[in-house]
């Protein structure tokens, strides 16, 4: 893509009430914009770092035999009653509307109870199970406060996951894939060096469920890491029962914040049972359903890579979810600006993705600027002195210093 | 996909409460699940059906060098007071809600005063200009009546273009640009030969607007056709006046029904004045932006299709949106299953997109009826004959009769 196509355009400053790094640096660069607190538009640039995490996501999730599908936003009261969570008391993130007849409805936060719901017409057999369904989907939380960027929306994409089972065993052994399915995504996000499964609470049905914990100043939550045991514990389960119980000593223990970008829990019988999901065995028997649930914000994730992942100049996408792989820049008019876009063209025909900085009027500095700030993996320099000395300067964005290399080893370095 | 796999099970009646056919199909086929009138989730074949749409309109939005981005649900008040669109006396399909705090939030059932908003932040100079972005996005309109399945949602899914041009002349041509590539869309989804570009009512800045509109006597719209001329006339605009300048007389008209599967309109400088998106051009001079909208219901668009292209038996999808290539029956077990799921493996090896009846204790006859139900382009019928004869029973959906051929001449066929 031709950067002066793209009508985004970066900035010194963020909005004033922004206080995230995630956002400042998303908005700074043209990635997002702000609506309101908690609720940013995807620009160009930000919409193809999404649907690359989403993909990511879809690649793994089918890898472990889950089938995707999507559920709607609006959602039915009677639906949210019967396991007592449409109480504004039980559930304090619901934003609710209306319809015109009154009938009043929320908007999803989750959607455990609809796919219940919704299962019920189809599942009633043995030869149903197991069944493994996931969705990419908008979700709404009105949070109180949203000062996390995208790392905590009031509207914002996630996927969840859930699974149905036989038995408790077979959830277990699905929970175990589940979660390394999302340690999988984490590492090819680029975050998977910084990110534990963490014990985290249960709830009646399991003493716990485990959260995906990326470390990060920003985070907002608190683990604590015995980093040669690779165990991590959330504080809120924090007790010398479970330290017990998990064979790790407080004084090995080491305190960080953390932000969570993913967590799985057993539900096992809680919303299948009052929804009367059953299933019946091969001797004709009526059965529980053991479901579990698993969630990955994809905006939050996003904003974690950002938050973990960025230096002072800006942001470093990892290869796998950055929008280009490359940033070619044109330093010069007439020669310079014909031979940049030979490249260019050589580059898009084998499949390569380039954002290209074609911008007459631009000074070298800013062009150099824009490209820390905005983070491709790679920086391809098109220069007077770039051509003289034989070709393209090649720099990593992680890397101080470039070398100049020929068109064909460049097409060897990023062809996919 | 092996069918065995597929949480879904086709269904003899539909919810009592749904009077539209494409609802109807789309139920009884596993393709959607209905939350309540206008409001459908999307199963793992309905998906499949949404995301071709979707990959068809993005690769001719991309063609006129549209780019994507995706705003946000959630919209501001005050951006829709600028217009005079937030009241409910000014729009009467509003869903509004609430933050924590009581400021009142709208659900988006278009983006032309958010999107026109936040571009006052990145727009300003002549070389700006042209723009044209466009998302694919879920909206919200609070129906008082839902009863056309998903050709008139509460929730459904649309793809919004919006162009921004220097001139009115600038605007007119690319409005004409995007007549030809929406007719592309509507005639790669197989509806182009019913689908007719109509003038409408156009507003304070042009005569007309356009509608594509598709010959359904489910439709909510009447059209008056001139067949001869390729003319077609939404009655709303129907005058004297009207035919006389368009060249058509009343007696050449034929009445028809049909469904509004997108539309055109040359909004010029009705939003963009009001929010200030001036450009500056070379002589320093603040200018007027002219601007368009173009939007395409694609959730619409699908049932649509259900509508004017099923038969008695059931959805007749064309190939370029079907959840599957193919859909290959296994009529028996042992042998005839082996022999299937060989051919299954070939056909998924060589990129064919194949939907696999595996399943045990199902007829032949169910499996027949499932197959016209679900409507794939093809049926592929392994049977104790097919396998006598030396082959697979290949049969188009369209056709009665089938004939046998090798797996050789069925690669050869289905092979994309």
């Amino acid at each position: 893509m031709k950067q002066s196509k793209l009508f985004t355009k970066t900035r010194r400053e963020a909005p004033a009430d922004e206080v995230s790094k995630n956002a400042e640096l998303l908005i700074r660069a043209g990635f997002i914009h702000k609506e309101m607190a908690g609720v940013y538009s995807y620009l160009p640039l930000g919409l193809r770092v999404i649907k690359k995490i989403e993909n990511i996501i879809r690649e793994e999730m089918n890898a472990i035999g889950a089938t995707e599908m999507i559920m709607t936003a609006l959602q039915k009261k009677e639906v949210w009653e019967k396991v007592g969570r449409w109480s504004d008391d039980m559930v304090d993130v619901w934003f609710k509307t209306k319809l015109k007849d009154g009938v009043e409805l929320g908007l999803g936060f989750t959607h455990d109870e609809q796919l219940v719901n919704l299962l019920t017409e189809y599942i009633s057999s043995y030869t149903d199970l197991p069944l493994y369904v996931y969705q990419i989907q908008t979700k709404f939380r009105n949070e109180l406060r949203a000062k996390s960027g995208i790392m905590r929306g009031r509207e914002f994409v996630m996927k969840d996951l859930y699974s149905f089972n036989r038995t408790q065993e077979d959830l277990d052994k699905f929970y175990e894939e589940v979660k390394k399915a999302y340690m999988n995504v984490f590492t090819r996000c680029g975050i998977g060096h910084r990110t534990y499964t963490t014990f985290a609470s249960g709830g009646t049905f399991s003493q716990f469920s485990h959260e995906f914990q990326t470390v990060s100043e920003a985070g907002e939550d608190t683990i604590y890491v015995a980093e040669d045991k690779g165990i991590a514990i959330n504080e809120e389960v924090l007790t010398d029962e479970v330290l017990k119980e998990l064979g790790v000593e407080k004084k090995d223990l080491v305190l960080k914040k953390s932000v969570e970008v993913g967590n799985i829990f057993k539900q096992s019988t809680k919303y299948t049972d009052p929804f009367n999901l059953f299933y019946t065995d091969e001797e004709g028997q009526k059965k529980s359903i053991f479901m579990g649930g698993y969630g990955i914000g994809v905006t939050r994730l996003m904003g974690t890579v950002v938050e973990v992942l960025s230096d002072d100049k800006g942001i470093i996408w990892p290869e796998s979810i950055a929008p280009f792989a490359v940033h070619l820049l044109a330093l010069g008019d007439g020669e310079i600006l014909q031979e940049a876009s030979k490249i260019y063209e050589s580059l898009q025909k084998s499949g390569v993705e380039v954002l290209f900085d074609d911008r007459a009027e631009v000074s070298a500095g800013e062009k150099f600027a824009d490209a820390d700030l905005l983070g491709m993996p790679y920086r391809a320099v098109v220069s007077a002195r770039s051509i003289k000395e034989g070709g393209i300067e090649l720099k990593k964005r992680t890397e101080e210093k470039g070398e100049i290399i020929s068109l064909e080893e460049l097409l060897k370095t990023l062809v996919p």
